[in-house]
């Protein structure tokens, strides 16, 4: 985690700005656990807050009803094996960190699992209990409390996608256990 | 728009479960309008469902309150120049279709404008009143109704991410007008 450096809270969606698939993560009366979800997304700048999709059948579900807190870890390209080997099976039975060897500390402000591991930034977020979307569309609304990010792929602000650090480019699963990398791709200056 | 081909509702969450930034279409009462969208995301697959993020101050959010509908369509990355325009300019005293010499045409079941130029995917959503969601979080859920994805990019439920078809992939808004594009990447098999 040598690299993780604070990211600003007005700047703390853009980690999830572009559609990554994160980590989330969650732990209450000292059981934890993380799952693979690609379906999350910022819905404010300020306030920060996301939206995430979490199966009401999950063990994180249960976890994060009841610690009203997760955290958003977003995984580098180098650990995509891991990312599609946590989002392929339950956490109820078995600690998945202990399994796979992923390394872990409580976050700063709720004590949610950060990962190390591979992990390019984070997320620490408040659950904003929301009974109906919760039910009726497993959509778990929450506050960004702290995030940080590694310092070799994201600072002041902006990613910076490069040949250099491919390796920490973000992940997107296109399904079926197939995950596309974000790339830089530059925009045409419009025609004067 | 000669590439695109109806995509199997049970497939349609696919088009956007990897986070590309997306265009917003609606019309009502003989107007319409375009605005780019970075958040979105499926919410369930079967009926499939999405949730999107569209600011109450937006002309688009005006149309889809009216019409009960929307469309979203996934740019390639060939479009990156309009995608960053129509997410930078307004459509209440402009049309952006015809400023920006977009071709569009009724989607099959709501009508809602699906834009042929450069978009490899579209959904055409109808929208599920969720009036709390969409006063508190400006997060508006739908349910897909019909989609369609280009052949060269998306077949068999699947997207294939190619060096030959590097223009049709999808864009992903890193914020501040920059963008990543969705290339391919190989998960290791796991050990034995």
């Amino acid at each position: 985690m040598d690299h993780l450096r604070p990211v600003e809270l007005r700047h703390a969606c853009r980690l999830i700005n572009h559609g990554p698939t994160v980590l989330v993560t969650s732990a209450h009366g000292g059981r934890r656990n993380v799952m693979a979800a690609a379906w999350s997304m910022p819905v404010e700048f300020t306030p920060p807050r996301v939206a995430v999709v979490i199966d009401k059948k999950t063990f994180t579900r249960e976890l994060v009803a009841a610690a009203g807190a997760f955290a958003l870890c977003v995984p580098g390209a180098a650990v995509v094996g891991l990312t599609y080997a946590v989002g392929s099976e339950s956490g109820r039975d078995v600690d998945k960190f202990a399994r796979h060897g992923i390394d872990a500390r409580p976050g700063p402000v709720l004590g949610m699992p950060i990962i190390g591991s591979g992990c390019v930034a984070w997320l620490e977020c408040r659950l904003i209990p929301e009974r109906h979307t919760e039910d009726a569309y497993d959509t778990c609304f929450a506050e960004v409390v702290a995030a940080a990010a590694d310092e070799r792929i994201f600072s002041n602000g902006h990613w910076s996608l490069r040949d250099d650090n491919v390796d920490l480019h973000t992940l997107h699963h296109l399904g079926g256990g197939n995950f596309a990398r974000a790339d830089a791709v530059q925009r045409p200056r419009p025609a004067r």
